[in-house]
């Protein structure tokens, strides 16, 4: 079943000093739990792994890019079968072969706390960089500014559901010419870049090493940590990052683009990847 | 000790054709974990309730903020201490007396999976109501559309880590002739608005019944559940709702405006309250 991104509600608009009794376009934000099916000991487990505030549309990558990011699962080999529960409609089963072990112990919290120890997160920064399946290899990936100026414009077309609510975020990827490869868009920042992040790995076309991410809002500190774990090494955000964001860029070695407009944007990490 | 909100960063500017290399300021985002101390079966249990990506300040607030609005505390009068533990300097510890039970199955998680029934959300709705601590009784609240009109710009002196970093949201209060009352500001916009409560519940000044509560950004479905657990019945957003914050808005008899502009904005739900 293909369920509705966008639903219409009746309202009041005010302008200037009347009322109109009108319609308006909403994005629709509904639950989505995952659950995951693995083999262990002998039976079957089902295990409730996390309940999203989602945009629907694009739920299996939404649960895979999930599973992936948060490193329970490696790759999309490990995936037996993705079902929707009949009875319960936003509810998505991820099933793995029966020989494959999910690594459940490195959940988003467990990133977290381990990172608690101070300002630095350090020891977060050591999680992901122990749980990621990528190496951050060398490369020589030198870009023009010119390039990323354009990156906000090229999405205009693509932001459909933005363009009638006015109320989503969206998380795209280009190639380092700059031509527009995908997008995805949610209610949740998080959830965007992981049917993003999904779509790559359902398409076995992970590590995004090659490609630019560019985010609609802010750079947050999770959707760092999620673009590392599918190997991206440029992030370009329209919004401001967070303090934390800046210092795992930098740790990881991530080229991190804030303030993106049509002729400036700042570079907090990595800079060398961007030149005039 | 009072922690940093804004931090300070090396950056390259881009600017039309040249390179600046100067400073930045960013909001801090760093881990919260919050623990609940309380006493079951005879002993002292100490519980790791949640962790949140927060900007570090009024933390007490967020904390009871947090338990307040997720249901688990009921009121100030149920916290003995709120203790910061000296050797995980992101860790605070609430006391609770002897005699005070927490609700610990109320938690966000379970109101997101009993919302999991489908569109409606029905059931989410039901579990907030009977959660809630006051009951939404009939009021004859009805303001002029002008009140909200200027809501926003009476912020902009108060805004001031927005002003500095451009990365935070705010959750404000007002009264209801529109007089600032309370402003709190956050990287996580459910952090800002469980400040504002939290600060509320120490001082003894739930319900809020007789606030306006303005959102910097959107309104989320998280946002007006916990508005809702404060006795809030006035929301007014900068940016969109989603649909289900629309639906849950509606089935609460809470008045929720969007796309609050100087001379317009949309009203979603129990338009009674506003007049022209």
């Amino acid at each position: 079943m293909i369920k509705s991104t966008v639903g219409h509600v009746e309202i009041r608009k005010m302008d200037s000093d009347k009322f109109v009794d009108s319609e308006d376009q909403l994005a629709i934000e509904e639950p989505l739990e995952i659950q995951l099916s693995y083999h262990a000991e002998g039976e079957r487990i089902i295990k409730n792994i996390s309940v999203t505030m989602r945009t629907p549309g694009n739920d299996e990558e939404l649960a895979v890019g999930f599973l992936f990011t948060e490193g329970i699962i490696q790759n999309s080999n490990q995936v037996e079968a993705i079902k929707t529960d009949p009875f319960q409609e936003n509810t998505l089963l991820v099933s793995l072969f029966d020989d494959v072990e999910p690594v459940l112990q490195k959940t988003e919290r467990n990133f977290y706390t381990t990172s608690s120890c101070g300002v630095c997160g350090k020891s977060s920064i050591d999680a992901i960089r122990t749980v990621s399946v990528f190496r951050n290899e060398e490369d020589e990936i030198c870009l023009p500014a010119e390039l990323f100026y354009g990156l906000p414009d090229k999405i205009k077309k693509q932001q459909h559901l933005f363009e009638s609510t006015g109320g989503l975020h969206a998380a795209t990827l280009f190639d380092l010419d700059g031509n527009f490869v995908r997008l995805r868009e949610d209610v949740g920042r998080h959830n965007a870049l992981d049917k993003l992040i999904g779509e790559a790995l359902l398409g076995y076309r992970l590590p995004l090493h090659t490609s630019i991410l560019l985010l609609s809002g802010r750079a947050s500190f999770e959707l760092v940590q999620k673009s590392i774990m599918a190997g991206i090494k440029i992030i370009a955000a329209v919004g401001a990052p967070s303090s934390l964001a800046v210092h795992l860029a930098k740790e990881a070695g991530i080229t991190l683009i804030g303030f993106l407009r049509k002729e400036r944007f700042n570079i907090y990490s990595a800079w060398q990847r961007v030149r005039l």
